[in-house]
């Protein structure tokens, strides 16, 4: 027979079993901390028609995305969760409550070149509160609480979510006289990080015309020193001349303020000027996540509030704030960074039950008790010799085994042995399957990431 | 703006919030019935290159397929989730531990037909167990149990396990001379249940160029009547005479035997000798799952063993056995036949809090104390009147509400009201949170699945 060679599309990722299940509890726990927030799931089609996923058309989306004819259907992959959603919103909107809380977990298309880190399949995590004509700003405000126990949750403690305000920058921007300018200055702004001040400034100068005196202010205000407090005590000082900065300023302190109450730690949170975002689809708050010991990875979970999500397809005025975690890039940083746990403890099973019997009525029955119990139990019974069904258990990393050999079956009872401590201790299935729980309830308490 | 309708291409699945949580709740329920069985988690990419993809190649599957070139990359969505297995192991089987057990749960791609009931993206729920070389007898038997687990932990009773032997049919069909046409005659009498004996007998003969006396025989055989014991009372008759016929006897002894053991009910079994499945691939026990209520329905989990996996990819031999649930169909058919539960708790939150105060700090701190808890909580504050807050609540379904005034912020109190009840409680967050707990207990006690 001819035979293909086995090859995976470069920029897709796929895992060993070890490291999926790394990515599945990132996953579980993502799930799980957008649940407590009251948002619900979503998943729509991969798929959609080209004309409705490309309605606001434009750039570089347009030339990264696949798109396809089948038999006379234009057809493209989803590039992101946001126009999927807009669609959804908008097709539905008859049958959905306001305001709408959903979260996506899903895999979007990006036809890049390859390279390194860069993905053409990746996840994305979503979640967006979508308001039916209004919004209230509490809902820019809880945003920083969901970042903050889903980033604790998962293992990090040093990453801070930077927050800005958009009509507090269009709103000094107009102070300046540079109202049709802004959406450039923002976008311009937005590279500070990456190549600092006095290539801003140039750029300021050279491709938003911007004079000079006024790009030494906007780069001195953007740049502002100091804790949050020091910030908003600086921007009081502009209070009263403008009427979207003032709200812009109100927004800003509104979601300060309660962070304490949601349980934000204050190391975690930062007001941070520079914050513009690049897309002007943004109108208030806006959210960067980084992490602390690694900034030049960037942004783990960014988003912001947004006044119109569904402008292309229904006159319907919907307002929203979102955040999007990057997840198979965020699993690839953290795997580069050796920040993966290597305590997690990924074996599929508990427990390896090893039966020595002929007849294997009883271990089967002592493996259901164990199962009934919530043990993911494995059974090893391929004709091997007893070392080798041990080293197989030592490669999986399962972390016991339960062996039931002929004595035992007479008494109806197993040997449970600690695969780690070498530790063996003769009792009935049911004690092994709480042992095996309780002592799994510890292993499982280790979070995914670790930090250095 | 121009706007564009905001549509979902046809066969594409895509659910309303309160549908969507159940289906979640499914796939949830599989995850952990795979899970506790010890199969391990795998995710591979929805595109593919279409070389590898079509390896096998041929018939049907080549006109469904989507494919597309993207550059001068020849590629192709995912048909089912068996070929990508099949190029995960022989990719990585330097990396894999055998017998490799895996899950997936997953979209695949197939360009049918348009019509009701059909998709052409749908989630497939998958496992298998992949031997190096050879996989012992018990990995079939096993099988049964985690199809029980399964649908039992869906909600579901009234489901039949069909299972049969491909080796006793092979066997049979040996021993009236008919090797040669096995393949042919396993496809026709697979059609049994849907045109029935006299149809199957006359494809026999003009079809497969069986004689009638032998096409009688093969309709007398497999449809030989009574319980599971009967059947394999019946194949006893026949012991001796064929080695092949013989070991399939055995194995279906085997998997038959152990069903106890596993903690399967006797009534949720039965051994088919009619069960053929269409495909060459199986070569030994092979299964369906039928509902009891529900037969035109079809099988709703089927799989079997098969020894050569992956031989378009490797000079391995990996044999292995596994069963598919078609998910996206699965949900469908049981929401037109009303058999989802009505009474599952859909709604995105257990609790609702409704703030009255001015300073929102004592809300919101109360929320957090409920959301460490792991009550999912929504907080509203739209800028609504009381009445459409409550409204709102019951719209989503929520069961309960915190109300939180200025004499409850003051005590550091709240008032929990149960909305089905309409029982108010004052209480402390902590005893609020205990109390919405225990109580969504009960009310997620419900299955996904409830019988007629």
């Amino acid at each position: 027979m001819e035979r293909v060679t086995p090859r995976t599309l470069s920029g897709f990722m796929e895992l060993l079993p070890a490291k999926q299940v790394q990515m599945e509890r990132m996953m579980e726990i993502l799930r799980e901390s957008y649940s407590l927030y009251g948002f619900t799931p979503l998943d729509t089609p991969v798929i959609e028609s080209a004309q409705v996923l490309l309605a606001k058309g434009g750039g570089e989306t347009e030339k990264q995305i696949y798109r396809f004819m089948k038999g006379d259907t234009d057809l493209a992959l989803r590039f992101d969760l946001t126009v999927p959603l807009a669609k959804y919103v908008a097709a539905n909107y008859g049958q959905l409550t306001f305001p709408f809380k959903r979260y996506q977990i899903g895999k979007v298309y990006r036809g890049e070149r390859s390279q390194r880190g860069r993905f053409r399949e990746f996840y994305q995590a979503d979640i967006d509160v979508i308001g039916d004509g209004k919004l209230d700003i509490i809902n820019e405000a809880e945003i920083p609480s969901i970042i903050y126990r889903t980033f604790t949750k998962l293992g990090l403690t040093r990453f801070v979510i930077r927050v800005n305000n958009r009509k507090v920058l269009n709103g000094f921007f107009e102070l300046l006289g540079l109202t049709e300018q802004s959406g450039d200055i923002m976008r311009t702004i937005d590279k500070l990080e990456k190549v600092g001040g006095d290539k801003v400034k140039q750029l300021l100068m050279e491709e938003c015309g911007v004079e000079e005196a006024k790009a030494d202010e906007i780069i001195r205000f953007i740049s502002c020193p100091g804790t949050s407090a020091d910030k908003l005590a600086f921007l009081e000082t502009y209070r009263g001349r403008c009427e979207t900065f003032d709200l812009g300023l109100d927004e800003l302190n509104t979601v300060a303020g309660y962070l304490p109450a949601f349980g934000v730690k204050e190391e975690n949170f930062a007001i941070d000027l520079t914050i513009a975002r690049g897309l002007d689809y943004y109108t208030g708050t806006v959210y960067e996540t980084t992490m602390t010991d690694y900034p030049e990875i960037g942004s783990v979970c960014s988003g912001g509030r947004y006044d119109n999500l569904a402008e292309y397809y229904t006159d319907k005025k919907l307002p929203g704030v979102g955040i999007s975690i990057g997840l198979t890039r965020l699993f690839y940083v953290l795997g580069e960074q050796g920040l993966l746990s290597e305590d997690m403890v990924t074996a599929p099973a508990d427990v390896l039950v090893i039966p020595m019997t002929e007849d294997l009525t009883f271990p089967f029955a002592a493996a259901t008790t164990l199962r009934e119990a919530g043990v993911r139990t494995q059974i090893y019974t391929e004709k091997k010799k007893v070392k080798q069904k041990f080293a197989y258990a030592d490669k999986m990393g399962i972390p016991f085994a339960v062996i039931i050999g002929d004595d035992e079956a007479a008494q109806q009872m197993v040997s449970v042995k600690d695969l780690t401590s070498g530790q063996q201790e003769l009792m009935s299935p049911a004690a092994a399957a709480e042992k095996i729980t309780a002592e799994m309830a510890v292993r499982n308490s280790v979070t995914v990431i670790r930090e250095k």
